[in-house]
């Protein structure tokens, strides 16, 4: 396992955790001025500065990114809408291509309408379907263009509104049936906060192994957990067990960045941008 | 599959769910009044009023339990606590067999003193192998008194603090390992709340069969869901697909109650004990 107590080499910031503080361009400079040598942006943060200056900012700190956020949201009760999630997605490709990530990672989506309140249907296994259809679709383009995809299982209690692959199991199943040559055209973004309870996440990433293993994401997960959504903890704060999980997807050939992700309304984006930047780098070194 | 849509003859009230209007006795009462053949009571609603009453009540009604909530917890950080959990575990299994339950239903427990905020170990494993010694030692008892015990998977949300098995798969594994002639002394108890979102439901349904599954809950999934305990749906209000999942159960030899068991502190638990009994009766019929 790698030793992480000394420096920040393999650290990677997902750009959600300070984007109530900072705008992208600005959460560039501050990793730079830390040495953290890669993020991982999400689309809405590039649009609002632009691409094109994302792109040479990172250029010129020699940053790379861990992953690009997001392409997914497959599912729709019509057609048109199906076609609408299908062309975003190769937008999302399109971008992370430009910006030379290593993947694009896939929320899949689940129930239509559920984000906003109101399911337009219930039946999670149309979803399922709907879902293998546009990552089917999607991973065409994808290994085109030479662009990873990376499947996101989400925590069982985001099965509802925001994806319904819930277990590494299920991502991986259907990441055999897709891609079963195991090239590394498609894979899993393995988060410890939506699987470190699963039973079998130990077995299941000796089963994904190197090939599948694209991205790496931690945080921690509270008691009590005061939101389903935006109350995640920092690497210690909480109950997951870090290392012992980093070295499982080490001991199965993961030597990528670790990507905090924190999610945090009632705390962390609280905080200023510099504390938590400065809390990630010290508990990547002692807890992660 | 059987028709519910008219009479509540398989309706069984969880009696958690009108806990904040009445106690226990005035709930067995009001159910009577409305033809409700059967309940689910909990130990500390039991303990208020006295078991020998409450036997003698549910007597004078010719009600029955589909079930007793509960028994579990069997974690702790040292002997003296496991030895504590094991002890009311016993003194759980003597209440219901007092009271003939069907099954006492076993929420197992999870991390040590997470429930309370700070947990006293973070290593989920142990806690299952705890578990898993503390219902073979549960087992031991109830078979000798011939109470069957039915394990519940949690919600993953509930990892932490509530229960460390969190699927059935995994409970399945358990009682196959504790109870292989699947004599009935040990089974499950499916809450659709905290399973619907699983993509091997239907298979792990068809694997418990008859002899496994000894109690059936139901209530419905919110979107949003604004709290991880206590912020469950009336049946239809939320994303759950109630008939498709008892079909499931009913396939595979389940013919008891469909227990309903809502916690909802937003809502349910703030209206007229009458208004939730009489929904309860109306969403049997039409959307269990």
């Amino acid at each position: 396992m790698r030793d992480f107590s000394k420096s920040c080499e393999w650290l990677s910031i997902n750009t959600a955790t300070v984007k109530k503080q900072w705008s992208l361009d600005k959460i560039i400079d501050e990793c730079a001025k830390r040495n953290i040598r890669s993020i991982s942006p999400w689309r809405d943060q590039v649009s609002v500065v632009g691409i094109e200056r994302i792109a040479k900012q990172l250029k010129s700190h020699s940053m790379t990114l861990s992953g690009y956020c997001r392409g997914g949201f497959f599912t729709a009760v019509d057609a048109k809408g199906l076609q609408e999630a299908r062309d975003d997605n190769r937008r999302a490709i399109d971008e992370a291509k430009k910006l030379e990530a290593p993947c694009l990672v896939l929320v899949v989506g689940s129930l239509p309408g559920a984000l906003a309140g109101a399911a337009s249907y219930k039946e999670i296994g149309l979803a399922r379907e709907q879902v293998f259809d546009g990552v089917a679709q999607a991973l065409e383009y994808a290994k085109e263009v030479g662009m990873p995809l990376a499947i996101e299982p989400l925590h069982p209690m985001q099965a509802a509104e925001r994806a319904c692959i819930n277990t590494l199991e299920q991502a991986l199943d259907m990441c055999d049936a897709l891609d079963p040559s195991k090239g590394g055209s498609l894979g899993v973004a393995l988060d410890v906060y939506h699987t470190w309870w699963d039973p079998k996440l130990k077995e299941q990433i000796e089963r994904a192994g190197r090939n599948r293993l694209l991205a790496y994401h931690v945080c921690d997960w509270l008691t009590p957990t005061k939101d389903l959504l935006n109350d995640r903890g920092m690497m210690g704060d909480g109950v997951i067990e870090l290392k012992k999980i980093r070295g499982w997807v080490e001991d199965n050939g993961f030597a990528g960045f670790c990507e905090v992700e924190i999610f945090s309304e009632l705390d962390w984006w609280k905080r200023p941008g510099e504390d938590v930047l400065d809390t990630c780098i010290t508990r990547h070194k002692t807890h992660t």
